[in-house]
């Protein structure tokens, strides 16, 4: 979630939060602040940091671009602990007993970054091309590696339905056409941003930056309603059905076997894993991480709303409409 | 509008409705019955029927696809009066005091045609597939050519903005992005609709059906929001501005060019002539027939979205979701 | 559609344009500018001048008020031609050729208007509470006249469906349910808005502000869906059928009466009567208005969210909360 | 969450399931069975059954209500492990260290109910009555009860914005006052429920069915919608924020309250409270109970849409329109 536009306007206000260079030698420089919303840090043996927006003249000490190991002196990982997972069992909990993606507050307390490390500095007029190169690349990640979790918003729903046996009435059909187009429509823009790639220096294909931006819009936009869909295709049990033990229990288990069992006898084993893989996606906090991150990863809504604008060339749409209008000039 | 599914429950009553073979001998077949919603059939050297659904064996005479000439004896056009404009002078009614496309309820009065102008008889088991190909290469035709009329309501909305000065507004801004996200995911949809065709026997290419359908679901349930973004944006001289007679008068002309009048010295004449092409667009009988085409035409709203679900293969999304939930069989 | 907001960045930068008063002298003051958008002046015997928004003090020749009759010298009404109704039968259009209500240009010429018929002149503090008092009652009348629109809006799908044989088909309840919604909502607001209304100084019932700009807002933003929604119930015949002539025809009326029957002996000429209801109501230049009106009389869509966020008090919702969170101060 | 139709096609197909009489004898009657979503169930003194639906003649051993206590032999309460709280800290969880409300899967293994507390036993014809009657009550009780929740959403929104320093930014206000209207809208139709109530026997009041049903779908079709808003205001902090345990701590605390403070000075724990109080609301496994709450409970999204089409009287509605079309009969 590196980039997001969203907390600028406080930091605007506050701008010490921002990384920037604080001093510098012979051997390097000096940089403190600290980055919000850094994904993965703890995994990865390089922490890259680049500047997330415009500076001016007077910002030059923002305007600053390096690499560091983490376990750089004075760089502080202050995890989120978000979706902590010591006890889940795979019944219950089929994702996020296994799979976590740490968050991490990253701090910089006047951390040493030696020259061979620094990729820019000071260089404020570059700031602002480099976050939007950073964030176009990185949206079109985004919606490449969301799409499966789309694929699987989808699939779930229909796992569900049919061991409901609901998958003939007519709103769950609706509601599956709806979750349908909202998985294809984001293929279709996905493959037709790389189609539609511009190729630039040193033969480097950029994806199209338009359709990424509405791709990604799309995606965001539409998720919570993806969620409720799928929520009112699985049914009320995804909060009030029993749990594994319950299942493996000798004095209950026969009672949540049968009465969790679906249509055509499918059993309540079978019908409860279904169920709670639903759950993880959309109401344990593995499902919240992933609607926030629908929200605010890659950039925000508004972001990719205005990256949207901003792609569009509005000077032939208004030439066209002057045409058909009459107007000469 | 051809192959229109939303009048079948009426018609499905009334089959007589419906053109069928009512006597056949050597030289050919007689049909009886009506088409509703023939577009530009007076303007057509050829009328070719075909069947707009499934029949079973009973239906056999209604298995029927055949080509006329208009002046066949029998033959009926009976024109819709839709937007008539005798009097529509350029300046009031820019597109339709020059264009009009006719619609005709079709009537087959006892009409004989011969054989070798008889293509289907009886075959009923191909009544439904003769329609699906119709409709599967009609809605892809339907999608390229209502691009166009999406790209001018995305114009036409940012000249009237600058005209009235209004552009840099933040709720005018979100509304001209989301008109950029309707016209360029139709045109990306309808790119890779081609992009991922199908090639058949003859190598004929066949446009991606899913990606057809849902392009023109797309298209079609945003387009009544899309009117009333732009509406909005060109704001309510829309309802109220003075005609092209009252600035032509040597009496008021004067007031009307100042009143009517945009920002940094848009003269009124201009943007009265933006402000009718909007009105054409979305408020006079021609934007109201375009409305209609956008629900009804190459199949209804309804009709596309059941042709998305039976396109989409659930059983892979199924799988994966089986995968995840850990479900084996 | 006095009083409409969106024009005013335009009329802010030609301030000329506002109604202002340019001499005064013992018997009166002279007034100059014009006025968009003023509904119904042509059948009034006064026309009243109101200020639409705040002034500062360098605008205090524009803070006026006062009343004239249409007749008065200087006085120029130019009326808008829109849905001219001269050669319109009431087969084919029910309403527009009884009904019209005309929007005129209204222009001040260097009017004189005596002492007596001035109710504000410079008083600029009290311009912006004047406009808003004008509002508030405006708004109540808007959501109190609509709502007989937004129930025909039902009523008329409702018989067509029938008519059509489609009343119940699970998409057609489920457009039928929503409109329901839609009506009944509003209705539901304008009365609870007079239900909470506040009583003022000479016992003036004042509607509530929130509750009126919140209704006003669910009106207008819905409309166009709602159109959408009726023209998707009636079917394409709403663009195609035939017309009035042509149902009295000796030569043709035959068939047009068999062929736009309906189910159950419905027969054509009722079937047709709902359906150019429907025309008017969303197809023709007086559906057009309608819809126009929807989006910007009485204010635009945008003033009634400003307006609603501006009587929304956030304080007790803030301080609630704060209590839930555990924040003391 | 009684009374759930979402379930009843599966049920349907397995009568069993179904709590239904399977002896009697001159004590009382044995049942058999289970009820799924049954809340609060383990807090009760009396758990008292009633039918979900109608059931025909043949069915008359379903069409059965009493009450038993919860230690009744027999009867098993198997509840839902969802948001099980033992380690939560109150400043990480502010919500659900303290507050769940228990479901359960409630098991009638041969339950014997002594007559006296038997309240319908075989009168099938009462069994939809009551249902509905039942149902209405209860989502009256529903519309009042999620008022607060609504409202909590709203505030703790206006209250992030504040300290996030967003408060002004046009996108941030837009989505405040669609939550305002999405609070108030509902809170006006449950007040009008209330006021449009009918009286019945025993002076009983009923509130407004149609309004009643109107506004729980009102609440049910948005409160995703709602989420994506509020999320989107507050931020990617919810995902990524530090911990409680952080901000206590010696080493790094002084980094969490300084990088996660506000603006003007809003320190680093104050933000966090706010920010957590959101994240139960929407992202930790409260939230999503509440936002199957929200889609299945006391009757699903459709359910309701079904019953608001129900209370309509169409009759009233198709004779104003056909007094509009000019049909007579």
């Amino acid at each position: 979630m590196k980039g997001d536009r969203s907390l600028s306007p406080t930091e605007q206000e506050h701008p010490d939060y921002y990384v920037h260079i604080v001093d510098e030698n012979s051997k390097g420089i000096v940089v403190r602040g600290a980055k919000a919303h850094t994904s993965v840090s703890i995994n990865a043996n390089e922490i890259i940091v680049l500047p997330t927006r415009n500076f001016n003249e007077q910002d030059r000490d923002y305007a600053v671009a390096f690499a560091v190991a983490p376990d750089t002196p004075g760089l502080k990982l202050i995890s989120s602990p978000y979706a902590e997972s010591d006890s889940r069992n795979e019944f219950d909990f089929p994702i996020s007993s296994k799979h976590k993606m740490i968050e991490t507050l990253t701090v910089f307390d006047d951390v040493f970054v030696p020259w061979e490390r620094v990729f820019m500095k000071g260089e404020w007029q570059m700031a602002g091309p480099l976050a939007k190169t950073f964030v176009e690349f990185h949206r079109f990640t985004a919606i490449s590696y969301k799409l499966p979790l789309v694929d699987l918003l989808l699939g779930s729903s229909e796992l569900i339905a049919d061991y409901n046996g609901t998958e003939r009435a007519s709103h769950i059909r609706d509601k599956i056409t709806w979750l349908v187009s909202y998985a294809e429509t984001l293929r279709a823009l996905v493959k037709m941003a790389a189609v539609e790639c511009k190729i630039v220096d040193l033969d480097i294909a950029v994806p199209n930056t338009l359709i990424v931006n509405m791709a990604k819009w799309h995606f965001a936009k539409n998720y919570h309603q993806s969620i409720a869909y799928v929520q009112d295709i699985a049914g009320g049990l995804l909060a009030t059905a029993p749990g594994g033990d319950d299942l493996q229990s000798a004095e209950i288990g026969a009672y949540v076997r049968k009465y969790m069992g679906g249509r055509r006898g499918i059993d309540g084993e079978k019908r409860l894993k279904a169920m709670n893989l639903i759950k993880e996606l959309t109401t344990t906090d593995f499902g919240g991480y992933q609607a926030v991150l629908a929200v605010h990863a890659e950039g925000s809504i508004e972001a990719e709303k205005m990256a949207t604008l901003r792609e569009h060339d509005a000077t032939k749409f208004k030439a066209y409409a002057k045409e058909m209008a009459g107007i000469e000039d």
